[in-house]
């Protein structure tokens, strides 16, 4: 809760998960709330911009968001890596989890869900239902209502990571990540094509 | 094409995508051949392996797709961003893209649609049909009916990178990537949690 944020306009807020980072992903409903991690999510459009989000059927947090409607989307940092671990081991159904975790709450700005503190960027999310996604794939498509990040890791639109603390994380598996690693831009190196 | 390239067990074959990396998809139908960049890709479900993917519908590859019903995942690295970009940036409509951007096609195993060399993993792939999801939301479901990666980075279920040309990309925006960075094990950390 010690950093910063910033809001992020609507129609840059994709750049936040762009790069496919690991994600926290919170819900609350009749007086329960919950935080999972979860890799399973991208953009899906830019204006309205939109997410797409895989979240298993036996999850608590399944239950809270097709009950609510709503979730929210915290990117955590290296810094953080042994709680995100937690949450995606540890089953909300055993009680109050975010604690346990060694996770804090704070409040959303446009949905109940309540947002993770001490990441580096969030976004907040209604669900467009769609039962045969949900039904079938488990997937949900949502619409991102609002988003902020932490000013000192991302502003005008990009990431700028100085502090290797507070890099993004990719999952691998079995408790690996990757941290998100140095930048280089791409159309300054010539092209090798005929 | 120089690199070398092992079967994947389709059950792990979600862990080539699980960290959220560029991939470039490839497509064929009546003898015309596309590849196109995207990073809007992940996987859906472990078994069968399924992923999504989001694919514009002004694109030749969307065309493609549409017709043939298949299409494949190759998983470019850092040595080969500048091509990356290329295809991200050129439109297969203007003429047969992959040599322009300096990419060689090969064919891959369950598929037509071919995949790119010097990449480090391929993913074929066959559409699961769902009209609502491709005309409403340029989302497209489809099976992993084979998977390969490059010995040298990716066996026995795990990313290991040593040459750092080899790594994987995450693509940001205006031609800049990150690379994936250092791997660690968060089990390895004591929780903070209480």
């Amino acid at each position: 809760m010690q950093n910063g944020r910033q809001a992020v306009p609507l129609e840059k807020s994709y750049l936040l998960l762009n790069h496919g980072p690991v994600t926290l992903v919170g819900s609350t409903h009749d007086g329960r709330s919950n935080v999972m991690a979860a890799s399973w999510v991208m953009p899906l459009d830019f204006d309205p911009p939109k997410v797409v989000l895989v979240i298993d059927r036996n999850t608590l947090t399944r239950e809270l968001i097709e009950a609510s409607g709503e979730f929210s989307l915290s990117i955590p940092c290296r810094e953080m890596a042994a709680q995100v671990l937690a949450a995606g081991s540890l089953s909300g159904r055993d009680g109050e989890k975010a604690s346990r975790c060694g996770l804090e709450f704070f409040a959303a700005s446009c949905v109940a869900a309540p947002l993770v503190g001490d990441c580096v960027a969030w976004l907040e999310c209604r669900v467009i239902p769609c039962r045969d996604n949900q039904d079938r794939h488990d997937l949900f498509i949502a619409e991102v209502l609002a988003a902020q990040a932490d000013p000192a890791v991302f502003s005008q639109g990009r990431w700028h990571f100085s502090d290797d603390c507070r890099r993004t994380l990719h999952y691998q598996a079995g408790g690996a990540f990757f941290v998100t690693g140095e930048s280089f831009d791409a159309s300054e190196q010539a092209p090798t094509g005929g």
